[in-house]
């Protein structure tokens, strides 16, 4: 009768107690509430909305229901989170990246699931790479090269786990409240000292639009300043991918060419910003331009590089400058005109029959397929132009994600505006 | 993948397909489908609501979960059905009543859960009384007498059942899509020719405002319509309980009040309307104002009366035209006005404390308990009159009800207009 009296609370929109909340997470973990009555409060809370109080305690237990990474040095400790997007490989430059500037970069990353692919199997393409790190694990080597890129610790937010695996399967994935309580108890479990978030919007990203990612921005801001931990917000456009390479090994050795000084733009310039955000935030820099010269000094010195080398060994890893990828497969144009948009959910199916992501949990990966995108929204096309190359471990396989692609591309007869791929960001005026 | 898009779709407020409704009832009673993705599924049927195509399509796919009742006479058959309140013993009064006018009322009743009583109880406080018929049974008796009241068969609309048992525990019981396809399932299952709803609003009703309690008239006009089944809808004022005697036995006793041409008013009007519209629409009478004069005219003669007696021996029971019932207790008036607001909420509360409703289905009853209401709102109240007498086992059980029902009590220093008990009807234009 309580549980259900709690549950009507959220549904009629009225608040929940810190008591209420807690208890509600408790029974979860303990079992003494059904997940039938958990996914039924889940929904309710995906479409009432809460406070940010409320989401603020219910980051708070969900924290408070595991262990966090104890603080072994004295260098301050910072990470960046995503909401992802396709051929989002960010993470893997700025942990060695920010490193550079005597910061800690405990990153606790999960794997690919759906359209957009996971941090940790990017790092699975060096061989021996390892992404189960114990706790004392993570200590020595953030110590020893202050930075790191594992999955979450048994020990940590289990009621994370248990509420997002009810999700998953539950239509309740795409709440506001319950993706910021997620992040954020996952981030502070870290003992993080500065945080910077990544919300994507567009068709390769969880949040379709602006609207959406907006909302989402402010809820994840909010929350953080409400348990005290430093947090910026950058939004950024996920209408394309990042980057030439969508897949597993090809967005690794791009990475090794924006740790060497080159490498796309938008990939370079979305790291920048985000480890600037960070740099500035823990005072290793005054401003975003200082920061940005500072930035782009490490990676031209190959320092960074030299870091990230550092890193995969450390965790086991073999380094290789260019893995071996699949066999090349061009798409081309069938008109002319200018490429008017990509639908990234088509594009991260596409990735995902080539056997480069996963339909559920447990399916296994070949690192070497993927994606190379050719083109950027408002190029000229000319026809039989190619536009993409599949990465494919055979022809029928070639044939199929063709076949996806091509419904994916519009090309329009009028010219088309380049993106831009910071169009805002939120919280820009503290310091 | 397919389930959660499902659940995903009635989120985003996109309609589903009759496959789609279809695989979601046939998975949740064959087990395909857990629990926490219907539960999950019904809170997002509670906020975002169906369209009348879907909750026809769900009516439709919960009716053809089980068997219906075979028709063994000629007669037209009519049903009515009451969306429950605090003192509504309308059932055990119209559905002998109307079978005097060669109309079969085959009324599958329930038990009462939380603040409102069940029909089916009010008659077990006859000694012997069954509610536990056969269908062979029920059609034997609607042949002999042409009423019966007990409870669903086993066979009839186990999705309902099934779903049910899932909402009451999470929060999802006020939907109005739901709670459609829930009345209208177990009613067309009774294979009827014309059929009656109140819908009741109010303190002591499920639907607390008029316009809460107009929406679910709309849905279930609209949806019986398309159905194909014959339905008006009377919406009535729950705001202080129907009658006099809020119990079970001492319900039952009122019921013979009336049977015999007396009782309370607001009874015996709601009967009366409630009734005429059967008889209207099986075109047993032309009119609203005919129908009431031979209704009347019939409660008058005795002849519904006996055929209550009738309906209770042959369903096992022993009448007795008063039943005993427990000590009365008087709750006096604590200063003079107007007798302004009752909680129906706390009555009922007070009802179930005294013993006499069901806090967990499984819990038994004492039928002898209850409360007599002494005056109605809008009525003046002089400091020491009595105002409700409780019906109780013991001064102790008595007490508690006291101190409950002194906080529901309002009574105003200005006048009180009465109530309207029938404010308003829907779809009062089709014959």
């Amino acid at each position: 009768v309580l549980v259900t009296s709690i549950i009507a609370k959220t549904r009629d929109e009225q608040e929940l107690s810190t008591d209420e909340i807690q208890f509600m997470i408790h029974g979860m973990l303990d079992g003494s509430i059904a997940d039938y009555q958990i996914s039924a409060w889940s929904m309710a809370i995906l479409c009432r909305g809460m406070t940010a109080k409320e989401t603020a305690t219910l980051t708070e237990c969900m924290l408070a229901s595991g262990g966090r990474l104890a603080r072994t040095s004295d260098r301050p400790r910072v990470d960046k989170h995503s909401t992802g997007g396709l051929g989002d490989k960010v993470s893997l430059i700025l942990a060695p990246l920010v490193a550079c500037f005597d910061l800690d970069v405990p990153m606790l990353s999960g794997r690919g699931l759906g359209i957009t692919g996971g941090t940790l199997d990017k790092l699975e393409s060096y061989d021996g790479y390892r992404c189960d790190l114990t706790q004392p694990e993570i200590a020595e080597q953030l110590n020893a090269i202050g930075c790191v890129i594992t999955g979450t610790t048994p020990q940590m937010t289990p009621a994370d786990r248990k509420l997002y695996s009810l999700r998953d399967v539950t239509g309740t994935v795409p709440s506001i409240a319950l993706i910021t309580a997620s992040i954020l108890s996952k981030k502070l479990a870290e003992s993080l000292d500065s945080l910077v978030l990544d919300v994507k919007f567009g068709s390769g990203a969880f949040m379709g639009t602006f609207s959406e990612a907006s909302d989402l921005a402010r809820s994840l801001s909010s929350t953080a300043k409400q348990m005290g931990l430093a947090t910026r917000v950058v939004l950024s456009d996920m209408n394309q991918p990042l980057g030439k390479m969508v897949g597993n090994a090809c967005e690794a050795n791009e990475v090794v060419d924006v740790l060497q000084g080159a490498g796309p733009t938008d990939v370079r310039d979305l790291t920048l910003r985000l480890s600037a955000e960070l740099l500035v935030d823990t005072k290793r820099c005054s401003s975003l331009p200082d920061a940005t010269n500072e930035l782009v000094k490490v990676l031209q010195s190959g320092r960074a590089f030299d870091r990230y080398v550092q890193m995969i060994e450390h965790q086991g890893g073999t380094f290789c400058e260019s893995i071996p990828l699949a066999r090349r497969y061009p798409v081309l144009a069938e008109k002319r005109g200018w490429l008017a948009s990509l639908n990234g959910q088509s594009l991260g199916h596409a990735v995902i029959g080539l056997g480069g992501g996963r339909r559920t949990l447990g399916d296994s990966l070949d690192h070497s397929v993927g994606l190379e995108m050719l083109c950027r929204i408002g190029d000229p096309i000319d026809i039989g132009q190619p536009l993409i190359n599949i990465l494919a471990a055979s022809d029928g396989d070639s044939e199929s994600a063709a076949n996806v692609l091509q419904s994916a591309i519009e090309i329009s007869p009028d010219p088309v505006t380049p993106l831009t791929l910071i169009p805002s960001d939120i919280d820009r005026a503290s310091p």
